[in-house]
């Protein structure tokens, strides 16, 4: 079986610290947070302005890579749903991905709001917020 | 450094063979795929059904990892931007993300319109469609 070796570009600088306690969405009280990147990547941020929707990337690095359904929320009375129609961070490849505002940048830290992640995330990747293709 | 290791769990089947050829976004003449997962993951793809619109991540394969700034839709005349604020395959950890309309799900066959993705990409995660936060 074929394997790809993903390598952090930085991580997560948050108050939520605790799984159990984190919220499910980002809409439902996540705090705002810092992307902290690794001064190798300073120039990969150039273009990445205050104001802007992004979307983040993360590695769910606490997530059991063996779960393949879930109920969705952990709600015991729906129904098990296969991992991919949801947002689970159990899954076989746990990436994260969190749509999220850009508050400022202050050289390779880079202020949001509203992100679920826990703190010390690694984060993989940015990009542009995507416009789904209809 | 720490490192993650990704496990391809299938692949896109394409008639886009070439990345010189291929659409830059899904609007510009991507053709429709399938995404052809191992069967291992058959019970993961529960609840995932046709009509719907879903985020596709890929392993782009054929990235080169140490690009950090690139000219945005490779043309010259516009400056340098740095990959995280653009959506070029090229960056340091090359998973690729694409929203994607759900036109048949057949075993563990799915059937999906406009894909920009190469033949032969590695599947690495299905979601539902993010909703940005504002």
């Amino acid at each position: 079986m074929p394997e790809y070796a993903l390598h952090p570009i930085g991580h997560v600088e948050s108050t939520l610290t605790d799984r159990a306690a984190a919220p499910r969405q980002p809409d439902e009280g996540a705090p705002d947070a810092w992307l902290v990147f690794d001064d190798r990547y300073a120039s990969a941020l150039d273009g990445l302005n205050p104001g802007t929707d992004v979307l983040l990337l993360t590695w769910l690095d606490r997530a059991d890579r063996d779960t393949l359904t879930v109920h969705p929320r952990g709600n015991t009375t729906r129904p098990l749903t296969g991992v991919f129609a949801t947002r689970a961070p159990d899954r076989p490849n746990p990436i994260g991905l969190h749509a999220v505002h850009v508050l400022a940048v202050v050289g390779t830290r880079v202020h949001v709001r509203h992100l679920e992640a826990l703190d010390a995330t690694p984060i993989l990747d940015v990009k542009p917020l995507l416009v789904p293709d209809r």
